[in-house]
């Protein structure tokens, strides 16, 4: 098996789920429990807290766990609406976020919020100062990704954070869930107000996820009840998927140190052999993320190369897997203005640390195959 | 050990822990993903929605996998809200109601809706005519749970579902996290439209939880994105997670048919043994939920017993976890009007079908030599 699918999720590690499996042995009582059972179980909780805030270089108190990277980000955008609307009810986000970004904005507009969308440039690319003409001063937040989840386009980060941090009451929202151990990023030195984190596209679990919130932020929680996570997302805690998320996020950031220089090797080596095959377009940036590759076969329906790969244990996606089941266009470059022929046609390859350059090969060998043979319909395959 | 805090949170077991491991391994790719590594994923799922759906006697396009019981009772809550806010801004609930029930209506008094908390009888009974009573042409919700979490009051269920079905443009939620497995409710004669189930609660996993949303109505999401769960709760589906709930669901069902009669046995022995003390008052009804036992020991403060107790390994809780580190009064027996020597001093005692009479005898044992020595600090302990 090949699997260049690591950005619709990742193979869980074997060391993750034995420790989740632990915790629910060891550590099962509810962390609000009085008794001593209990209290074992929060000192854990806060220990894993802080083991979390000290790979992102963050506080403790400003970690908030979530069940994923869609909780995060609706809980990011919907948290700072809902609860500063009195001050303003206009956001600005980019044309090409995540699903889960885009359509918690169309949510909001529902309840009459406005939201300006701006422009990417034809590698996905948002112009810091576009976002910069569009802050009105009733604008209290920017939503901007680190990393697109189907081109790989690296955002500007730290210039928007720059211009965001000019307005103190505008508040800077980072969808960093395809970035994190794969770019560097200071969410200090960026300005971050809030962050969101996903546990399974990091060889972590599904259901496990953290919202960084830069402490003194107040969010209307989307989850009321007994008060957890510093009142910003009720329920037991999911005390496991919790030390889970601790351990892939260690894990993670540990390759980044130290086989960040792999990864891109193998990343411009991929690069390099689909430049030969004349039939494609390659729509990434060169200067795009280490683990996203989008390339199109213009004239070729994206699921029909899909299965025709998967017959070969070749895995990889159409665009996003969270809009993988709406017809074939990519919306996200459309946003990008390019051609027909190429949006309707685009597949993502997303490499995890775990690939090889000898998949590679194999990969390119049989994709070349696939290619001439849906294109020509010609040659046997 | 004994562990009478099954209302806080349950030991996982071994089989439901296996089946979530093995789902990882086996079917971790994501569902939504076109190849046949997502679709087998996406098989896998159907089924374990029929599965759920069958235990329910629902539909399975009835069933919104969440995160567990306070997201299940904030989706359903606000989702009603925000969705039907246009018809009315009226809801209907009741004092005694879990905290995550509770605060997502203050939440929602934030945004402007005006909420009844119906008042409960001594024994934490809701009178249907009261509901009855506060119907007005803008209620869009009543939410009632079927089992009061520190008490084990049975509400009426099917009397209030019955009332709230002459109303065409009002939804019935009922908080089902304590009841499942445990006393019988039948959501469609009770004519329920949403229900809030939690995994933990019946030896699952933290972290996983269903809500039942009746065919045909619609809620606002609190997580937007990519459509998942009939486009009620988006995000990547937590697949272990749901097979893992699946598998925790049957396994109570079958507990309820087949050991309801041994856990009602233990329950009146141990209100019999209770009876006995004369330092201490029963306050649930013994009409109640056969699995949650409410005393109080009047002059102690409920976290000296559980420390004391917890010190011989005998585990129990004052009121909900969820509101255990507030201040000592319990506010649902507050709501009962019980004196406040009562109210200040309540233990909850709460049963799984794992539980022996053999483990009563020896709860009882201590707790009666316990109440002696903190009441009277006589004797030795």
């Amino acid at each position: 098996m090949i699997y260049f699918d690591n950005s619709a999720t990742t193979l869980p590690l074997p060391e993750v789920l034995e420790t989740y499996h632990k915790v629910n042995e060891q550590f099962f009582a509810n962390p609000s429990s009085l008794h001593h059972l209990g209290s074992n179980a929060e000192r854990l909780m806060d220990r894993t807290r802080q083991s979390i805030a000290q790979q992102l270089e963050v506080e403790s108190g400003e970690i908030v766990f979530t069940s994923g990277g869609t909780e995060g980000n609706n809980l990011a955008i919907k948290g700072i609406a809902l609860e500063h609307q009195s001050r303003g009810k206009h956001m600005i986000t980019s044309q090409t976020e995540h699903p889960s970004v885009l359509e918690a904005f169309r949510g909001l507009e529902q309840l009459g919020f406005e939201i300006t969308y701006v422009n990417v440039d034809d590698k996905g690319k948002v112009n810091p100062a576009d976002i910069k003409r569009y802050i009105r001063y009733d604008t209290i937040l920017i939503s901007i990704m680190s990393v697109n989840n189907e081109l790989g386009t690296i955002q500007p980060i730290e210039e928007i954070g720059q211009i965001a941090s000019q307005y103190p009451k505008l508040y800077f929202h980072v969808d960093h869930v395809q970035g994190i151990g794969k770019i560097p990023l200071s969410l200090k030195r960026a300005k971050v107000d809030l962050c969101t984190l996903s546990g399974h596209k990091i060889h972590g679990l599904k259901g496990t996820g953290v919202l960084m919130v830069r402490q003194g932020i107040r969010i209307f929680p989307l989850f009321h009840g007994g008060g957890h996570e510093g009142n910003k997302r009720s329920g037991t805690e999911n005390l496991p998927g919790m030390v889970a998320f601790a351990k892939a996020l260690r894990l993670i950031k540990e390759k980044e140190s130290n086989h960040m220089g792999g990864l891109k090797s193998i990343y411009h080596y991929f690069i390099e052999k689909l430049r030969d095959i004349d039939e494609i377009v390659i729509n990434s940036s060169p200067e795009g993320a280490p683990h996203i590759i989008n390339v199109s076969v213009p004239g070729v329906k994206p699921e029909v190369m899909i299965h025709v790969l998967a017959d070969k244990e070749i895995f990889i996606s159409s665009k996003s897997a969270c809009s993988s089941k709406q017809p074939d266009v990519s919306s996200v470059l459309k946003a990008c203005k390019l051609e027909q022929s190429v949006t309707t046609s685009a597949l993502r390859i997303s490499l995890s640390y775990q690939n090889t350059q000898v998949e590679v090969d194999q990969f390119i060998n049989e994709f070349i195959k696939a290619v001439r043979y849906l294109k020509d319909k010609k040659g046997r395959y």
